[in-house]
């Protein structure tokens, strides 16, 4: 989408960080080449599926060798544009949002919570982390300003739909949405929406009879 | 597993929940039969998929009429175990703690948070909604008087595996971690891990060039 290969799942798309991850850690412990079986065994995942995954972006392992730490790093970087920065935007500086932006702040080095926004005027003007929250009037002119690319709402579900409607009016074409509610968003967005209901009820499932 | 059809996937159960909320919609909408092709758009999922995924659970639909709501929304709920009460214990009442608190106590009817556990004295003995913050050193005589099957991480990474090795140790077979760290635990546990920031990051990838 956007210009990428249009066949790229987004399950495929979801892994790919996971697989960044593991090349961080493996180049911390000084590991220069890895195979997928060992990456497999790492990840708890099938070896098959980890080469069918990076197939889709080129030809990074080597028969009977594996792939090289390094340049996998850097290449996955470049697939998810981890290799600039992104501005991020979240709206909604409740407890999620404050978790979110001190979660994000010390996790990525790339993507960076650029501005904080808010509608209740006790929350506006105050400090979190390095950020002052700002009223949400303030956010097309802040996107544009600070060339923010996504958006994180976590604000109450009735709030969403317009909190929405403004990130995409103001530019904004990736979302990250935790409020409980169907967003409706055009084609062109892409929406994520994050929710902890549906997460425990498919952990539900598990529960031993 | 435990009991369960080995060979459903974690990506089929995943959906299940989501199936639920659709069918809980409809009814809300007085709506009394549907087909995979309305749910496909509903959802903006595939109906041979939708299809696929219910079959692993029966025979709940018919060619030409489709599934009738309330019977299809009581057996996800039966397989969801989602028929009974479902104690959760959730340890860390940081920011993201105490959102998690808020957002299941009002977002599901079966599954509540039955205990919150801090090692912070200032946090022990304050009262979030209808709970008190209980010392984590409670966390086993807890889980073990008020049935607790499931269990949240919400501490700093460096305290979450004590937590998780806790939580198992006390009988917990069924974990959703949130701190930025792998875990390890034995087979017969379920963990799932929660990660905000491979969220953004794989969302990275959509960015237009």
């Amino acid at each position: 989408m956007l210009g990428k290969e249009p066949k790229i799942s987004n399950s495929v798309v979801r892994r790919l960080p996971v697989y960044l991850r593991l090349m961080q850690t493996l180049k911390n412990q000084n590991i220069t080449t890895v195979s997928s079986q060992e990456m497999g065994l790492r990840l708890d995942m099938n070896p098959a599926q980890i080469r069918k995954d990076l197939a889709y972006f080129g030809e990074f392992g080597r028969k009977g060798v594996g792939y090289e730490v390094d340049y996998l790093e850097r290449k996955l970087c470049q697939i998810l544009n981890l290799d600039r920065h992104i501005g991020v935007a979240l709206i909604g500086v409740g407890h999620l949002g404050i978790a979110l932006s001190n979660y994000t702040r010390f996790q990525s080095e790339h993507i960076a919570i650029a501005g904080l926004f808010d509608m209740d005027p006790q929350k506006i003007g105050s400090q979190v982390g390095s950020l002052v929250v700002q009223d949400v009037r303030e956010l097309a002119a802040t996107v544009n300003d600070k060339n923010i690319q996504m958006g994180i709402i976590a604000v109450p579900a009735p709030a969403a739909q317009q909190v929405c409607d403004e990130l995409i009016e103001a530019g904004v074409k990736i979302i990250l949405n935790f409020a409980p509610v169907n967003l409706r968003v055009p084609k062109e967005v892409v929406l994520r929406n994050t929710d902890f209901t549906t997460e425990l009820q498919s952990l539900a499932y598990f529960i031993a009879d």
